[in-house]
């Protein structure tokens, strides 16, 4: 490095030096500042200097290259100038702020330092300027703490417990209740601590403050947390930070100054206009405190005529460039106008598609940027469910928030058991089911309610998959709340709540509301329809959809489902009078038997298969086998008991054995999925001949029907290859009978993480793989979903986990399994095909994940059909997009 | 490959052209003839051809390479002159057997032709020469099934089909009541099947005959099965099959003939005689069916003085060959000794070791050899335990067999609760506690008791876990019995047992025996302290125990242990009033309350480890932190909770809602492991301080304590991290206090799938890393392992899974999550100390795979602490064998 290395850059006045492609030089902030000032935006003023000089201070025992000094005050003078104002200066001051940033963003080093430039005369000064003697001294006591805390590393707490003797000694609650005199005396306050704590008297010389800020900026490169953040993310490479000087500005300094934000686009519509709110003479943080009223921004035309116009076209200039809605912090400052901040403005739903569309038809962007960027998933929830009118009216009434199992809002009275709820629906009633838990007996008063509310369970529970499955609003796990059958009440410690009391659930936040809240319902635009073909052309990957009834599977495919990626099986044998012959079977006490009992299920089996398979006529429909155990069939209580015993002619007393027989101490670990299919092949052959025998029927009838039939829970080979010969056998008899055939294919669901490991083995055999993540997340945690509330959130909120996995899938433990498992297959089986069928396959970063690992499809409820859609499209693009960015980096 | 190559390779006589060396070339069971021959063993002469030969064969549309046809010439010549017999000649025939043999064991390939050479002539003159037209007929007839069979694939049924028409035509019911005549019409059937069968008349040119048959062991070599179990076991690099072809010598050709087996040392006890049977004018079939008693062998001596001296001179040079005792198979043909076959004879745990201990001291081994050949683990256990003095005897009194749990023998009267046990113990009563199930409540009753039979549960259920680690013999999971409390009886269907009858129970075999049998008690001599001496000699990695009592950690020691690898704290909170305390705990409605409670177990917990420390002084000792969940520490029966209630001073009912609130579905995946100490610090707090204020204060008594604190059931690097935490800040705080400090290690249980994946992650943390593979094989297969005995004893039965993964190492699966955490922990901690201490830590072939993955020890219950020594000096001392080997090969 010479001296005529270029340490210093500057921004400002409409041009720059620095372009946004110079982030390794500047950092990622002090790119950004350069590339808003170089397209015209009057960002306030300031300098960036290198990583490159922070690598050399760093390497030369803490020294500034030849040559800095002379270039900061340049730099210093480059914002004196262009603001009229000079540092240190009573008379007209320059404060500035001083802030860290690398090329990526990092925590651990140095925060913002501001208003620096304030000392004994300046402060003054400031006074006189604002006409606020109580803002400038305010405005120097917070730097003394900041550069104190920030740069010498004189904890904070000393200062807080300053002011907290002061408030103590003026007998006042607030910081607000201090006048200009107490904080004069707190500034002395402050700077004696920094004298005792440091040794040194308070830098009073500007510039001497900001050289010990800069520094502070360096060396915070090299403290111990920022190297351990560097280390344990992996980043290398990166020479330094760079420090940004940067002007402040005050809307504060009278009636040609003020302040406001606005969005380009109106963010609950997404109509094109400018939306915000405008304040005269006042700082940002008024606006927010809600102190003052402010004014929409529609008026600052009047008041603010030549800033209004100079505003209206940098929002178009930004909307362009950015091509993206904007949400925009400005300041005028004695007449001038600086743009503050611009950021993607956050927007509702129905707006997000609406401004993607538009920007597209306004040939502001194109389609694929539009699909990438202007649309979260996310934002499609809100469009499928209903919601509240006003969500933020009945706040007051939340009696306790659970977890968003299920999103949409709804609103019913209260009933406790699945059979009022059928009854109170028959009477014409709307009602909320509201459950300790929900099991498959509950099906049809889960039905019947408008939504669905549990105390226990999680996000995979039974209330919550069979809600999202039908797009039916549900707050699960609801600890807050203690229900009590008995008393037919449920209350929150404070407030009881009896059957037939009106509640309103909102199962996208976990909401419970007393009372009835008004509703909106759902809406599909035209719009809607546009923006999701769009996302379709640069789909990569397949979307299917587990639905186990026809009606489930035509709402999928209005939705855009390709097809069923999971149909389990068990929910089939509940129905009307099937459970009996469920039961007869269970109860049977030789094979003989159960082969007689199997047999009275056969027709309605193969009346389901026939039904979905018409839904989906085309598409392929992957069904598993039986996958629960079998004590989930059989009634847990006295009652329920002894009605099965009168139904079946058998006593109460074979019932109860049964019950204990089947009883496990961890039934999921337990005598399920193919396990039971292995001890009892019958049950395997008849459910392979339903299938079969439905589709080569319907293949009669010209139905297109493409059967893929899925063993479940297996952990090794052997198993997989036990049940493919039972189903494989049971084909060649079908076939034999109908004198027809049909292609069908035989797969597993990979769930155990066994199977993943050893997934060489297993795709000699299968000719596909549906990853069950929920179970193989059980597994590889060790966590059983259902009682996993008692420590998760805990987890999450300690931040032991990041979120929770069951939402979320855990790419760095259960993703390698998923990774594994898919790559190992394929290495013996290069045509296996792979999807997912788990509650992930339709949460946008696990979408992404499954793009990334090589998945074929993904698979989710009806309701996230659309979700999944636009978040594997997007998983491509951003791909797409990093590596343009790459290549041009190389 | 040139008309002068070599194909074919004698041996006989004394002399051989191939050696053991020559596997490649003659395959495994070539190699060995001619070993044998070699080495002046009168094995039957004969030939072997080469699997060049075959790899010719295969690549050249089947046809032979020129020159075979008269080398094989050659080969029979040879046969006829060392015999004096000549193949087809009636009067003096050859028969030859015909076996295949490539360089690996390899099921699938063509199977052995015995007889080879008879036809309609023949038979006649071997009828002649052994007067024994029945026998000639009956090899006749069974060589046309072999070679119909095995040769021209003409499945076996149609031949037993026409046996038992035969059968049944002459109203018999064995075949050994068929006559001469009778035989003699069946072999026309045979050759009528065969005609029928392959449209071709049965050879009966016996040269024709040769050279089908090793045509056919060519062909085999390319057979479906075989090239699959090739694939599927990864054998590549193989040219093909060798074909054995030896002569057949037989002992029933008269008075100078006969046959026996006999073991170089006495397999019972290990003393140095010739020990075993003969038989004048017998085939060797004739010893195992007992039809007539052998005689002694040294009867031999006077009756066929001449090859006695030969088989005494064989069978020491055998013994110093193999350097291992023989179990030698013989037959006299007309004066004339061959052996048939030598191998490792199989003896008892006390032959074993005086064997091992004698071979050294007589020169005939080294110590490496017989450490690595000489004793199986196996041997060990029986020496370790009592067992009954004649197993033969009481077979007819078996009344059940449930899983062989802990090993040993004991008799007792049947008691059903741990509360009797310990009552009729006190009484000077011995018992068998027999419990459908264990829980911890009932250890009491389990120590007061001589054994343990449940019927539920597996090799690691409560009850099997605890009785190994006191050495006390357990029949687990005996699906046999019905347990009825109530009538405090049990049964397996057809006889009862009730309260104060006698059994005995072998836990080495899972036998249940009515009636009191007679023991006979463990013994360890001399010589087992010299042999373990000799193994801990060439033992590569650290052997430690499983103990949680000073008790058994003492004994522990005596069996050899290096410290402990897992002390379990949670059997310290049943003991004395302590559960209180405990229970306490767990009722406590704040943390203030859990505070006090854990300050009453606190000194209990220090007094414990004192002793433990002072057990293990100079030792390592694991302590992990309570890993059960809690409800395992309350009462789950009305009268116990009534009796917690009382003794506490609270309503049942507040009993009864803490047990419910406890209750989980999954309790294997639940809130337990270091779940508990993430939600209840303070536990965690209380034990890390009972252990450092223990080690602290030993410390200053002079005591040498060397403490390593496990964290359980880790799923995250932050919840390590958060323990560690909590476990660092107490140990500052106890080390103040005391004014004193020791080394202490912080590591974690690795049993989780998802904490091997992340090894990396956890070991920047971890000191150490202990594998807990009995949950890590619950996880990796879904298997609740109290639970799997419904489908676990079918799988193994099936062959779906080779062995209860519980008990031996599942190392494709399992094994590579086990392989992944050591590889990742010591890629980012290269001093990281690793260990087991699941089961498995005790089990031979899982002691080798933790020395293969590069383990620094593993751990075990007390008994099994020898077992683990041996099984890991051999893991080593093979492994270099095949090195060596391997080095030779290349």
């Amino acid at each position: 490095m010479s001296t005529s290395t270029q340490y210093v850059y500057r921004f400002g006045n409409g041009t720059a030096e620095g372009t946004k492609e110079m982030k390794a030089l500047l950092g990622g902030k002090g790119a950004n500042l350069a590339e808003m000032s170089s397209i015209g935006l009057p960002v306030p003023p300031g300098f960036t200097i290198t990583t490159e000089t922070c690598n050399y201070y760093s390497q030369h025992n803490h020294q500034w290259p030849d040559g800095l000094e002379a270039q900061v005050q340049d730099g210093v003078r480059h914002l004196e100038q262009a603001l009229g104002r000079t540092l240190g200066d009573p008379n007209n001051p320059l404060l500035v702020s001083v802030r860290s940033g690398a090329a990526q963003s990092m925590p651990g080093m140095m925060d913002t330092v501001l208003n620096l430039g304030l000392n004994d005369d300046v402060v003054e000064g400031l006074a006189q300027e604002t006409g606020n003697e109580r803002f400038a001294y305010d405005a120097y006591r917070r730097f003394i703490d900041m550069f104190s805390d920030v740069v010498m590393g004189v904890d904070h707490h000393y200062f807080e417990e300053a002011i907290d003797q002061m408030k103590r000694e003026k007998g006042v609650e607030n910081d607000l209740d201090l006048d200009a005199d107490d904080l004069k005396h707190l500034v002395n306050r402050y700077k004696a601590i920094y004298r005792n704590k440091t040794q040194h008297m308070f830098p009073s010389d500007p510039q001497e403050q900001l050289r010990f800020a800069i520094n502070a900026v360096f060396g915070s490169w090299d403290s111990a947390r920022a190297i351990k953040y560097r280390r344990i993310n992996k980043i290398t490479g990166l020479l330094g930070t760079a420090v940004n000087v940067q002007a402040m500005v005050y809307g504060n300094m009278g009636e040609t100054s003020g302040t406001g934000v606005c969005f380009t686009r109106n963010p609950a519509t997404g109509e094109r206009e400018l939306y915000g709110e405008f304040l005269v003479n006042a700082q940002g943080e008024d606006v927010v405190a809600g102190i003052r009223t402010p004014e929409p921004i529609a008026q600052m035309a009047d008041e603010f005529p030549q800033p209004y116009r100079e505003l209206v076209e940098v929002t178009n200039r930004l909307e362009k460039h950015y091509q993206n809605m904007q949400d925009i912090e400005f300041t005028v400052q004695d007449g001038t106008l600086f743009i503050l901040q611009t950021r993607n403005g956050k927007r509702t739903g129905r707006a997000a598609i609406k401004t993607a569309v538009d920007m597209v038809r306004e040939g502001l962007t194109d389609k694929k940027t539009a699909v990438r960027d202007l649309v979260e998933p996310g934002h499609l929830d809100q469009l499928l469910h209903p919601g509240f009118k006003d969500e933020a009216a009945y706040k007051k009434d939340v009696m306790a928030t659970g977890l968003p199992a299920s999103p949409g809002a709804a609103v019913g009275q209260v009933v406790f058991t699945a059979d009022e709820a059928e009854a109170w629906k028959a009477d014409g009633k709307k009602v909320i089911l509201v459950r300790i838990e929900t099991s498959p007996e509950d099906v049809g008063g889960m039905d019947a309610a408008e939504g669905i509310l549990t105390s226990r369970g999680g996000m995979t529970s039974h209330a919550a998959v069979v809600a999202r499955g039908w797009g039916k609003p549900c707050v699960a796990g609801c600890g807050d709340i203690i229900i009590n059958y008995r008393t037919k009440s449920f209350t929150n410690g404070r407030i009881s709540v009896n059957e037939g009391d009106w509640i309103s659930i909102n199962g996208s936040t976990g909401e419970v509301i007393l009372g009835q809240q008004e509703l909106v319902a759902a809406e599909l635009s035209d719009d809607f329809a546009t923006f999701m073909e769009w996302a379709d052309e640069f789909r990569p990957i397949g979307v299917r959809t587990n639905a186990d009834t026809p009606e489930d599977a035509e709402k999928a495919i209005a939705f855009g489902a390709e097809g069923i990626g999971l149909c389990r099986t068990e929910h089939m044998f509940f129905e009307g009078n099937r459970i009996l012959a469920v039961r007869e079977m269970i109860l049977a006490a030789s094979e003989r038997d159960r082969r007689a009992a199997l047999a009275k299920l056969l027709p309605y089996q193969k009346e389901d298969f026939r039904g979905i398979f018409q839904a989906m006529a085309g598409y392929p429909v992957t069904i598993r086998l039986l996958d629960p155990p079998l004590h989930e069939f059989l009634p847990h209580d006295q009652e329920g008991q002894q009605e099965m015993a009168d139904l079946m002619g058998v006593s109460i007393d074979k019932v109860k054995a049964k019950v204990a027989e089947l009883d496990e101490f961890n039934p999921m670990l337990g005598h399920r999925g193919c396990r039971l299919g292995i001890t009892y092949p019958e049950i395997t052959e008849m459910q392979a001949r339903a299938i079969l025998e439905a589709a080569v029927e319907l293949k009669a009838e010209g139905v297109e029907v493409l059967p893929e039939i899925m063993v479940p829970l297996i952990g090794t080979m052997e198993e997989f290859v036990d049940q493919k010969k039972v189903i494989q056998k049971t084909a060649d008899k079908v076939f034999a009978e109908k004198n027809d055939r049909i292609d069908f294919l035989i797969g597993t669901m990979i769930e155990i993480p066994r199977a993943a490991l050893t997934a060489d083995d297993v795709a000699r055999e299968a000719e596909f793989f549906s990853f069950g993540t929920n179970d193989l997340t059980q597994m590889t945690f060790g966590y059983s979903r259902d009682d996993a509330g008692k420590f998760l959130p805990i987890y999450v909120e300690r931040k032991i986990l990041p979120r929770d996995p069951f939402q979320v899938l855990d790419q760095r433990g259960v993703g390698q399994l998923v990774q594994i498992g898919t790559d190992r297959g394929r290495q013996t089986n290069p045509d296996l095909k792979v999807g997912i069928c788990g509650e992930h396959g339709g949460e946008p970063t696990s979408v992404a994940f499954c793009y990334k690992v090589g998945m074929n499809y993904v698979s989710c409820s009806p309701f996230r059909v659309p979700i999944a859609r636009l978040a594997a499209a997007q998983a491509r693009l951003v791909a797409e997009q990093k590596e343009a960015l790459d290549a041009v980096e190389v």
